[in-house]
């Protein structure tokens, strides 16, 4: 196991302000690891609106199971996210260590089991010794803190090389607001889902469904953009709370996400889930580049975003960026395969500022040298006019390196 | 550039007979490679029939045009096949090289241009020298002989560490036939397409129409259930010749694919394709490891196939068989993101006869032990049961190595 930080990582991390009506505590309960935090409680002074998405895989882990249930019921009063073990597929198994677990946060809260939300990353298949829980909640619940936002980050990391942290504020009817947010994540890493795991706490007041409407419509140009390997994981999971703790500043809680009055805090709650999903992307496992590939000229932004993710998924193009070779003809091969609709000669490709091909041929300009200087950048900004129609879009991945097998060729043991 | 030859290699090669009414000749026409043969023409003494499955990329190389094009004319006389430039996203400069080396072949060999094949494997993207064709074929063409399958092979290769050839034979109304087959393919290698480059050839009487309907029923279960990295060429192209040359013996032209006549050659038929194919994923890039999935209990065979090849495509399971890691949860992982019907709570789950997972959970009798020793196998079959319904299928991929890394991130260069 790679012990090494990221090349990617970021350069400082954000200064993260208390956010009122969470309270936050860490645990080392030795789920897998030894010497360091393995579990997370986030604790709601007052029951909070909650939503949340989940991954799309066809076998969700246990606790994305049990979340979807509780999130009907509309309130939150405690997460517990743990790393090291996923309690996916460990069937009956899992079922039981999901309730142990929330009948653990629920005594220690004094609140109700609907009103807890579990997440767990890390090994499928082994059964979690949910025992381990029960006798560190308690705790945790008396000392949870509000300045603490770095620490949770670091409790729910797996193969992540640097936690991942972000806060954005924004202004509802005049009364300003906050939005913190931590995510987890390195491996196992593709659209269509949530993300991994990560949670975002608001102290803006706003009932659960206008947030779950925006969570819906964030998701989508953020976590969803973003791929480190095409795998799907069992546990992806991304939740959002609102405190409400700004209605005491008198800001009137907010039920229609179509309210005028959520748009700045839509913007902020944008950049910041695209802010944790490229913080993501640049963890991917072994990366030592990252690549923005921009589709534009397709038929349809959908279409845009099939033949951007074919380059961001094609090992081809991610062993090429991790060779520092601008081997472009990959780009070709991976929007013919993509499957939408694209006409080679028509097709412009640059690496950077640097047009490579257009056309249907290599540029009448090219030059290597040229080409080669943006490929030993850490950040490749690659973009892709298909010269069709005005479909676009933009995502993230990174490159796939030796390291990347040696971490995932080795992980469980 | 490895020079090892892949450890899944054949320990022996076929045999390859004489095949009447075909002859080959290869040469050094130094399109990239020095010292190594990287042209191979193919005559055919008489009009032969003629069908092809081609790549299903969107942006086609020229040679793959040019082949369209000529397959509704019906009948070949020869095959021009280069290694080292893939004639692909090259243009009008494109379409000039393909007309140059059919001009000059068509020359060589006394017949239409409209009776010339063409196939080019390489980089992609750089212009192709054709005037390099012009200077060899005429010489290829008066000292090409019928017992040169294995330098044939050898001819069209590219990354590939070894030659793939295979030979069968069949009866056709009493009249023994032969049927020859070489292959060329190491990475870009992905299904819903032809293959790389596979050139098949028999002496049989049978009508392009009927050659061409076994041929695309044959490529389901074998080239197209293959896959190195997901990667679909520009180029792939897979041919089926057929001489007539055992008209000689007594053998009726056969122009109805559904001709009783044909079962048994149908059978050697497929038996030739799986052979290449499965050559072609044993010589995948870095290849440590050969892994066989089945799957059964789906709701169709297709729905089969697509979770097959979800496991077959995943980084995390591929880079698990390089690791000899029995990681089953990674195989749950690719199950449920493959988009088909699955219930997490039917799943079983083998690595060689070892089940390691049944009903949702690891399996009561799981031995760590047991599992790796399968995974410290070189051939490890994989079976998946979705218990769900009667679809299964079969699919080939092989590990996914540093190597791979390797060979890709410097492949240009």
């Amino acid at each position: 196991m790679t012990t090494k930080v990221s090349p990617l990582a970021p350069k400082s991390y954000a200064e993260m302000p208390v956010l009122r009506g969470v309270r936050m505590a860490t645990a080392e309960a030795g789920i897998k690891y030894k010497n360091r935090t393995d579990v997370l409680l986030m604790v709601f002074d007052q029951p909070a609106s909650v939503a949340g998405v989940f991954t799309k895989s066809k076998c969700p882990s246990a606790p994305v199971d049990f979340c979807r249930k509780n999130l009907s019921h509309g309130k939150a009063r405690g997460v517990v996210v743990n790393s090291g073990n996923a309690n996916a597929f460990t069937g009956v198994k899992g079922r039981a260590a999901t309730d142990l677990t929330a009948n653990s946060a629920a005594a220690a809260l004094g609140c109700g089991e609907n009103e807890i939300y579990l997440a767990s990353t890390g090994v499928i298949g082994e059964p979690l010794d949910a025992t381990k829980f029960s006798g560190v909640l308690d705790d945790m619940a008396s000392r949870a803190t509000g300045d603490f936002w770095f620490e949770a980050a670091k409790a729910i990391m797996t193969t992540d090389t640097y936690p991942k942290v972000a806060t954005r504020s924004a202004d509802i009817g005049g009364v300003p607001v906050t939005i913190n947010g931590i995510a987890k994540g390195a491996g196992m890493i593709a659209p269509d889902m949530a993300t991994m795991l990560s949670f975002v706490v608001t102290d803006a007041a706003i009932a659960s469904q206008a947030l779950q409407a925006m969570l819906s419509a964030g998701v989508e140009p953020s976590f969803n953009s973003m791929t480190v390997d095409s795998d799907t994981s069992t546990s992806d999971t991304l939740m959002l709370f609102a405190t409400g703790a700004a209605a005491a500043d008198g800001q009137a809680e907010i039920a229609d996400a179509n309210d005028p009055a959520l748009d700045g805090f839509k913007v902020a709650l944008n950049a910041l889930l695209k802010d944790l999903a490229i913080q993501v992307a640049r963890d991917g496992e072994g990366a030592t580049k990252m690549l923005e590939i921009t589709v534009t000229g397709a038929e349809s932004d959908a279409a845009a975003k099939t033949i951007a993710l074919s380059i961001a998924n094609s090992p081809l193009v991610k062993t090429a960026a991790a060779g520092e070779d601008a081997n472009w003809g990959r780009i070709v091969m991976a929007v013919g395969k993509a499957g939408e609709a694209a006409d080679r000669d028509r097709l412009a490709i640059w690496f950077g500022d640097v047009r490579v091909a257009v056309n249907g041929e290599r540029d009448q300009g090219y030059s290597e040298e040229a080409a080669s200087a943006v490929m030993k950048k850490q950040d490749i900004p690659v973009r892709v006019d298909l010269g069709l129609g005005s479909g676009k879009a933009t995502v993230w991945t990174c490159d796939l390196t030796k390291e990347y097998v040696a971490i995932n060729g080795d992980y469980r043991s």
